[in-house]
């Protein structure tokens, strides 16, 4: 399972003393990103050779709230694989504390930002993933 | 249909050229907030009365990028009102276009952060916009 | 003199309970997009015309704190302008009390991210505002 | 020398493609965090003793932009120690380049946000690593 851990950062916090609730998907993104960095995926590279993978859809259920310099491990996973696109899933873990759940779906664009099937050698690797 | 209108800001956008995603949800925080201020329910009165409103779900679909320098209206309307938890609907629209929906559901705490069921006077006001 | 209305969000508050400090710099964003805008000079114009204006220096003085809801006025005006880059001004206002005072510098940069002479139609614009 | 090291994300960028220029300054918090905290000084528990440190004024100097992805070394050490102010130092490096300088001064305030005058134990430490 793989996990990236963060700090929180007083930036991410709000005046409710907690971390704001759009700061999560932030979280969720670092996540996604080093899942995909070591599954030989890098975004940046990606993007050099002209695919972007907006997010259309993104879910999440607060159940414990996160604070200022609490150490959290965000899990993610990778979810259903569809032709076009692909969900994430992730968990914020605090200690052995489940805070909150959520999920992603990323479309595949061409660099015309047109909806286009998943290149083969992408989806072989988010299948093998799964 | 309340609307809350809104320039999309530099520090919005992201390097795809689009508003990043978790930022929608700071427009529906901005919505939230102007609407209930309208209806008579200031969020810093509440929380000085001792009420906090945190959000315990999220959900937004993404169907057209937003842009920097766009103007945006953000509708925002109450959903279903339980016990404890009330919710929040938006649509992002750009023109006469629908960029994205989403809504949020909101619990009640008080000052101790412990869940309570919504105050009467609140429960109302809530209602009767529906 | 430029002044730009804001509500300060949610999300741009901390644990303090006042602004995070950093938010000052978006804020001076929207203050000076919406002069540039009002003086013939749309910064998403600029970017299609090759133009691209990056900070190259910032700076904040705080002098009192900005709170959730507030109303803001954040005054801009133009300072120095060079060869090669500009100075913007800024106030941070609420109700007659200045809370914040600050600056930045800008470089103007090719398509190619090249640093260039600030091109002539757009110098005699802001010297006219200086 | 402190160094916290830190990658990129996404949310940080902006539609030019590198690191929104507001977004140095979260990283700089970043970075004197960790170093307090390395110094004994939590800042969380400063909070809950009843201390607070807001930056009364920050400063930022841009050479190189950052990107996505990028990893980046944030240095951070403390400059002048006052009765009731001190003063942070930032550099921003990639690999061994210097992409940004920087500096925070914070003032010391109680419990009711009143300034005061550091406290005896804290200055020691700070005198300590200057």
């Amino acid at each position: 399972m793989f996990e990236h851990e963060l700090r929180v950062r007083y930036a991410e916090t709000d005046q409710m003393g907690v971390v704001y609730y759009a700061n999560y998907f932030v979280y969720f993104e670092a996540a996604r990103t080093e899942h995909l960095r070591k599954l030989g995926i890098s975004y940046s590279k990606l993007e050099k050779m002209g695919f972007f993978l907006p997010v259309v859809e993104a879910y999440c259920r607060y159940k414990k709230p996160a604070r200022y310099e609490d150490t959290l491990r965000i899990r993610a996973w990778i979810g259903e694989v569809k032709r076009r696109t692909f969900k994430y899933h992730y968990e914020v873990i605090r200690d052995n504390e489940l805070l909150a759940i959520g999920h992603t779906v990323h479309a595949f664009l061409s660099s015309e930002m047109k909806l286009i099937e998943i290149p083969e050698w992408i989806r072989k690797i988010l299948e093998k993933e799964r």
